[in-house]
């Protein structure tokens, strides 16, 4: 490799990461061969390897990027808003735009097959937990300060409701991708709105609390 | 093969299926060969290629014969309740206890690969979107009696808030089996319980209306 500086080498190893980037979202992670990266990438077999040891690095470092990307156009957000009420207001505004975005389904067509293939591999399966890991306790102190702004209720616990928020997401975008036209992804953000502001029942009584869930019985799950 | 009555090669069909979800549930779909179904089934491959061409044969009849099952066991829990009301607390009940229950873990990891499959197999992603059909269907319905009788609200789509309850069940499910221990399912079911009855937030203007979500712009999907 002809000696670079290392802000050269920096910039070249993220060219790297965005032509792959484009390749897997283009071809799925099975599809995508290095040959494809490095043809992308305008680099040859020999010039990537200097850069990443295999495929599986590759993907690595692009979820890598794209986890710290994320959390920072989020943070963005979240700052650009005055206080914390507005900030979870853009945020929540984000989640039903993303939900609502057709590009997303690449996105997703990639984190399903890379889901299965952490099924087997659990170096990949480290990485995608970390990456999950910090998008989540981005979300969670973003809860935990909008709480203590009064924005969400006392009885409220940060941690559980990322979970969900990120569970109900990705319930979503699995929706769109998988079940296509079966899959009123409008409708079942409507819904979402109504159950977030208490207006999807009439009466209190429709839903059971979690002592009575828990001992509720004798269904096999399948 | 010996002549058999129909009731008899029913009946070996019947047993064949549950030996093959015995399989795959233990080793998944990839893992999963015809041989070790023939051993689970007791039953020679020359055998069991009487009823099923293929793997992927199997595993649609696998598909079918849950999905009927689970709609019988809904329509079961459904039909033992008084009322639409009860009908649907019982089934927010199995909800809940499903969404905790570790024996799900399995089928979801089956579940992640074949839906990583049905991305490169069109037929097999046709029989996956039959069934999740006939569920939602199942799940519609009920929706729209219990709204006839009061138990939803007027502003209820049932087809969205099947959708929806669809999505963030596969949400929590995937959420358990891939993020494990980052993923904390106790919290998360806590916190869609306030969701459901109004209390995650203190004033109403927290979550944005469906207009101005889709207005909103600005931030790219990743």
């Amino acid at each position: 490799m002809p000696k670079l500086k290392p802000e050269e080498i920096e910039n070249r190893r993220r060219e790297i990461i965005e032509a792959a980037r484009a390749c897997f979202l283009r071809n799925g992670f099975h599809q995508t061969t290095t040959d494809e990266i490095c043809h992308e990438a305008a680099i040859t077999p020999g010039g990537l390897y200097h850069y990443f040891g295999s495929k599986e690095e590759i993907i690595s470092a692009v979820i890598e990027d794209t986890t710290r990307a994320t959390v920072a156009d989020l943070t963005a957000t979240a700052e650009a808003s005055g206080d914390m009420r507005s900030a979870v207001q853009a945020l929540s505004s984000l989640f039903f735009e993303w939900a609502r975005n057709p590009e997303i389904d690449n996105i997703t067509r990639l984190h399903v097959e890379i889901w299965a293939e952490t099924l087997r591999n659990e170096k990949l399966a480290e990485i995608t937990r970390g990456s999950r890991a910090m998008r989540r306790q981005w979300l969670e102190s973003l809860i935990q300060k909008a709480k203590s702004e009064g924005v969400y209720s006392e009885q409220v616990d940060p941690r559980g409701l990322a979970d969900l928020t990120m569970a109900i997401f990705d319930g979503l975008r699995l929706g769109r991708l998988l079940w296509k036209d079966d899959f009123d992804v409008d409708g079942a953000l409507q819904s979402l709105l109504l159950m977030q502001t208490g207006r999807l029942t009439n009466g209190a009584n429709v839903t059971v609390d979690q002592k009575e869930a828990r001992s509720a019985g004798g269904a096999r799950a399948r």
